[in-house]
């Protein structure tokens, strides 16, 4: 009795005593601290949107107060694949097709005759379509999608591979993140569960794997090699992992590769593949970035689902998870968050788990479905709306392309700075060899070398990028990622003002 | 050596050898299976959305092949929610603002003209003032939300508790739904961290607490005192889980309940923040469904901001998360996955760290935020859609509050069946008294008894409602959740079929 009075209650976290906490409840205090919460919540990093961005966003209103005290007139974000924020347009037919299904009172056959001179006959005709098998788009769905809606979905995946696809294994998610998130919790058990990443990597993967107390298992990717990858490499990277006690059980590749721009032959695909058959290792695939090829004929994108498919019968249990989303490619539709995930080989006992899962949110949001199914069925040719929709992709991606490899030679040029050119995605991720005095002045500034050049760039040209700490890197380099998202015609711009400022703090700094 | 080559390695979970492993690599067999994937997934359960709608999907698409074969020609979704789905219709000024947003087309000058006999002026002024504050939609947010709607969700708060609201403190999120998993998250560290949720409860809670693998700290709603709650209950619950050892830091409140629908009055909410305050519990106050009222005079809403702000400054640091949805209330757009929280008396570190984990999902989809701001900012006395506005409001609610009555009316009726009215929310949840019989056949097929009940009315009527089972009863009672929103002219039809099913059923098994 004295024991259970005495006992100490971790009343969200903290030590406490019983007794004094019943005694002392008027001396309130608050409940949860950073101190009480979740150690796994409080240790998760999250570059992309932390302190720099966070920065960002406080110049961004300090412009607007007073722009007298600052050297630049905007703050411009390229720490995100944000493309709309950097006023990429939209694609008409998608946004027509999406706001019809809003409104429905414009299908109504009163307002015909006005709605056809603000609308194209195919994009009522996909709305009605859309509508019939959605009903209202204020309703929950199936907990995986509406079923036309990954109907249509296998229907890209057949044209894309050639090989079969069937809508059962397709989930629809809220963005990409969404779905690797689930998967990443299902298949992680706990420290000694291990989850190969890259490095460099997207946070999103160490974040979620902080979460879930799992152990990320590093590979290098090759930057001398246009941030290749090898399987000596991958081998090396589970060995050593397993020798130290860790289940290695699953295997993420981001292809393209974000933040490193790469995009892997087919040949190399085949031998990762090959890799995670004999280690069995689950595939996570994140292509998020399949459309986003900047070098087509030397690079084409593969996808792991059609290389699989193609390696014969040996394979067929080979699990495989491909990822893809709304919110990038010539769409940029993040806001949205609209994406899914295809299960290749995967137990239909898993599937039924992961369906259980995903009824508790209820469905994805059903405006990122809409857009999952214009994306993956777009206006064919013969479309009223086939011309604009060709004309308005061609352009954003000859435009992107032509940035791409504009800021790699701005970068080149900088003294100090290599930078691979981006195959595919929407960033480079360059190296800067930092002088010792840069380094010394980062370390009394308690701050991370490639952070404290990222923020002096932020403070002194208004642009943000991630420093490469944010996304792993080698032992002794530096790198940060930009996205070459700012608009055209202010490039020139914004590559003079990143060499001005390199300049001056090399200048600054110089041994 | 030999000792690190024969460790067993958990691969996802099952224990292998990892000899074994290597050498049998080619002989595959699934690496991710039910067996070797996360036993807490495993172990969620999700009535809501779970075997019975299933079987109710089953019946649909059979009925489309050949309604011959069942009793009933269309199935009756009553499990959940979902206003829509059930042909209830949309508010047209938000319906009209949101597309307007989604194409901007429709606001170009050259539009103007054409765009005004569709549009009300007051909903293309709403969507330029939205699009000047967000930008485009098609662009991630804040990961808290767009500031400009988030300041309008304080101004609805202060108008509605007559208290202040800081927008700082309020986050939007893809439907309660996602807020709610995230405070929890937050709140529990392991198995002996405990949340105290009612019984009967809404399955999020139990779900979420089996996720993070903490402790659900069940306390009992008085289903003779309309679904009412005693302070000596809680404390009565508080006290034995703290006995065993259990750390409580927080409650949960469903008010209106659900699935239980009653609304607590002022006292009662003074009663539960003071045991609260005196037990160091963080309350997280699921309101959801304040606008569905039904005995406005005798019951009228209180949210627990309110009345913990009217209770003077010993309360001052008493910590409160408050919920809140677009898709319940006479909105009830679901699909589109619209929320937010306020947090009152947290910790601003708290809230740095909710900011952080949020932006690992980037943001809350942009069309449930758009939602938000019109479910919190509708049109004012004055403004041109005003009236029809409110005039779709009250027309739902009226026939809500109609068919509420109407059902518990028909509940009652029922030989063995009692129900309380519905205070609020879109739910009964009647006690059926089952025969001996039924409860022995319903052993026989390895059922819960009321899991049985149901999965008979189901197939003799083509209604789905959800087992008591699902939200948790006292020990040895039955009671299943059904919603009140089949169409208002099927009505007594619905009905009908309910009580000759019920019939048919008793004399079946009639002891």
């Amino acid at each position: 009795m004295l024991r259970s009075l005495l006992r100490t209650t971790k009343a969200c976290g903290v030590q406490v005593n019983q007794r004094s906490v019943r005694l002392s409840s008027t001396k309130h205090g608050k409940v949860l601290t950073v101190e009480t919460m979740h150690p796994l919540v409080k240790s998760v990093e999250y570059a992309v949107r932390g302190a720099l961005p966070i920065r960002a966003e406080a110049l961004s209103a300090q412009l607007k107060k007073d722009p007298s005290k600052l050297n630049f007139d905007k703050v411009v974000f390229c720490n995100i694949g944000n493309p709309q924020q950097l006023n990429q347009k939209p694609i008409t037919f998608f946004r027509q097709v999406a706001s019809l299904c809003e409104n429905t009172e414009l299908l109504k056959a009163e307002n015909r005759e006005l709605v056809s001179k603000l609308y194209p006959a195919d994009a009522i005709a996909r709305a009605e379509l859309l509508l019939k098998n959605i009903g209202s788009i204020g309703a929950y769905t199936h907990s995986k999608g509406v079923p036309h809606i990954r109907e249509n979905v296998a229907k890209f995946i057949e044209r894309r591979d050639g090989y079969a696809a069937d809508p059962e294994n397709i989930f629809l998610t809220q963005g990409a993140s969404e779905g690797i998130q689930k998967i990443i919790q299902m298949l992680t058990h706990n420290t000694k569960s291990g989850i190969m990443i890259p490095i460099p990597q997207y946070p999103l993967y160490s974040a979620t794997l902080s979460l879930v107390d799992a152990a990320p298992v590093h590979y290098y990717l090759e930057e001398k090699e246009d941030w290749g990858l090898s399987r000596a490499e991958l081998q090396k990277s589970v060995d050593e992992a397993r020798n130290n006690g860790v289940n290695v059980c699953a295997l993420v590749i981001i292809n393209p590769g974000n933040p490193t721009g790469q995009c892997l032959s087919e040949e190399n695909i085949r031998e990762i593949i090959r890799f995670c058959h004999d280690e069995r290792i689950v595939i996570l695939a994140d292509e998020v970035y399949q459309t986003n090829i900047y070098q087509p004929e030397r690079r084409p994108f593969h996808s792991f689902k059609k290389v699989l498919q193609s390696m014969g019968p040996e394979f067929n249990e080979q699990e495989l998870f491909s990822f893809h989303s709304t919110s990038k490619g010539m769409i940029g539709e993040c806001g949205r968050r609209g994406g899914y995930f295809e299960c290749v080989n995967i137990d239909p006992a898993i599937m039924d788990q992961i369906n259980k899962i995903s009824s508790i949110s209820l469905c994805p949001n059903v405006h990122g479905q809409i857009m999952v199914d214009l994306v993956t069925n777009p206006p064919a040719e013969g479309d009223i709306s086939h011309a604009q929709y060709k004309s308005e992709v061609d352009t954003i991606y000859q435009s992107l392309a032509r940035r791409a490899t504009k800021l790699a030679h701005c970068f080149n040029a900088l003294e100090g700075v290599t930078c691979n050119e981006a195959e595919g995605a929407m960033y480079l991720f360059p190296k800067i060899d930092l002088p010792a005095k840069a380094i010394e002045a980062a370390k009394e500034a308690k701050m991370a070398p490639d952070m404290f050049y990222a923020l002096s760039m932020l403070d002194h040209t208004g642009v943000c990028v991630v420093p490469g700490s944010g996304f792993g890197q080698e032992a002794g380099t530096y790198h940060f990622r930009s996205t070459f998202l700012p608009e055209e015609h202010l490039f020139d711009d914004f590559c003079g003002g990143l060499e001005k400022f390199h300049k001056s703090f090399l200048d600054k700094y110089r041994d």
